[in-house]
């Protein structure tokens, strides 16, 4: 029997995952490659459509493609570049989606990864009955989309959602982006490394992360600090679940969303960012909103969210 | 000849501004009715019914009345309710659109006069060409509406765009809305005479508003003094814009929108509140952004933008 799919593609600063799926979410193959050991963009879709074709060709009376979608860092939907992405060995603006489509010969949408989940979530996750909700991505930095009226936000300049980088301490630390305050400072793996450094400095209480130089230091050990009773490591979640809730009431007082999705390592820390996430988001909402907003882990977490939003992104563009 | 025309009314806490108005903006009629003399809004609504009824007894054959449009405070577009509105003597759930659709026997759509701003400037204002925008009204207190997509943003409740209450300062100026730091505690005709007699503590220029006491001091003078040279009103401006300006650019960070229009009493102040907000905007902005972002005068600063408002979205309920 053959079926429609499409291919879903994660481009990520060292790996790039893919994917083969159907409507439904269901992946009939999954494989990486190794993003940063292609200096050319050209040879990396290049290597990326011989992967696929490789597969496709085992069988070829079981699958047609319809398309490829692609989620990936600094990706602007409108143009198809990705512009300018810090984390990627291709500097300045590159025309992913074209490059893409004159190899595959398929239609071509590119997003930003966190929209890519936002998508993922609405398409196969919980987010499926839902026309306004947002999907906060916590990795390296903090990435989020916005699900408004059904449809992804991508603004005038497709570079809407760009959560991680709303000021939330006026001076405050020092971004990647240049900037100082920036909530992804603070609430993302980075940021509760950098908290966890200044709880060292300003507490006394007695840790084992006190044995760990800044470099070594991961949020996982932190996680597994907090769950092994580690007061500062809880002090560190609690904080950047306070930073969360009140930048995410900020973003309610914007789109009142219906619910507020977290994936990714810190939100796998379960109670100990959730917890002070809700209490802060609570304090800080306007009345009419409070008590109304859930805040959820994605459904997809244990899953290849990034791999299936960018077939879903796809897949939302052919219906 | 016979015209097609839709009734837009703006209800504010002590007047409310009705006009009969066609597709293309013209007002054919306008008056004023004061609120607070109306304890039950159900006689209120007959009071409006009955002015109008009056002007279009005139004018039979001229007039086709397609609907009502209406723009108040604490409107819920989803319901057709006004919701316990602080400035407004009806206290509770009011079920404003029945009972307006009852006596007009007319379709009525309802929502919250910055909102009705926001689709005034769409329909016929500077916003005819533009998806994705801000409307920002400074009034008593800070209102917005936020257009993605060609459509206004309503969340999944009705209340999305609640700007004046985002947090820009923790532990801040107390806000009538139960909470502290909001938005339009700084920003706002309020916002900048609490801000000019803080300066007044903190600093030692001379003004002739020294001589005023808080319950006396308009924003309006505060306008004045600074055309006049008036240092400390200046400074009052210079703080009021930094604030806006930080506070529009995570706003952009959320929906990057093409352009955000200024509205009302402190819009009226030209470049005291717009280099400001100018300048300290560009400065919170994410690199991405900058440079691309108009802040403007609403094109409809000197019409009743509310009136002209609140008929606009009567008309785009009936495309």
């Amino acid at each position: 029997m053959n079926k429609e799919v499409v291919i879903g593609i994660d481009i990520g600063g060292t790996f790039t995952k893919l994917g083969i799926t159907d409507r439904s979410g269901n992946l009939y193959y999954e494989n990486v490659i190794e993003t940063d050991k292609y200096e050319d963009p050209n040879t990396f879709v290049d290597a990326v459509h011989e992967m696929v074709h490789e597969v496709l060709k085992k069988h070829e009376d079981d699958f047609t493609i319809k398309g490829v979608g692609i989620g990936a860092p600094n990706a602007n939907y409108y143009t198809g570049n990705i512009e300018f992405a810090p984390n990627l060995i291709w500097k300045g603006v590159i025309p992913f989606s074209n490059i893409f489509s004159n190899k595959f010969d398929l239609p071509v949408a590119l997003t930003n990864d966190a929209n890519a989940a936002a998508i993922g979530e609405m398409v196969f996750g919980a987010a499926q009955n839902m026309k306004n909700f947002l999907m906060i991505t916590l990795g390296t930095g903090l990435g989020s989309g916005l699900v408004v009226n059904g449809d992804l936000v991508y603004g005038h300049d497709g570079f809407a959602g760009e959560l991680g980088h709303v000021t939330v301490v006026e001076n405050g630390r020092k971004c990647g982006c240049g900037k100082r305050g920036c909530l992804e400072t603070y609430v993302s793996a980075t940021g509760i490394k950098r908290t966890m450094f200044e709880l060292m400095a300003t507490e006394t209480d007695d840790s084992p992360l006190r044995n760990v130089s800044f470099n070594q230091l991961e949020a996982k050990d932190i996680t597994d600090a907090a769950n092994n009773g580690d007061i500062l490591a809880q002090k560190a979640y609690d904080r950047t679940g306070t930073m969360l809730g009140s930048a995410l009431a900020n973003t309610v007082a914007h789109i009142s969303p219906q619910a507020i999705f977290l994936f990714g390592g810190l939100a796998k820390a379960g109670k100990w960012i959730f917890e002070p996430t809700k209490i802060s988001m609570e304090q800080h909402l306007l009345e009419i909103f409070r008590g109304k907003i859930k805040v959820l882990s994605s459904a997809l977490m244990d899953k290849n969210i990034a791999v299936l939003g960018a077939a879903a992104l796809m897949w939302k563009e052919l219906s």
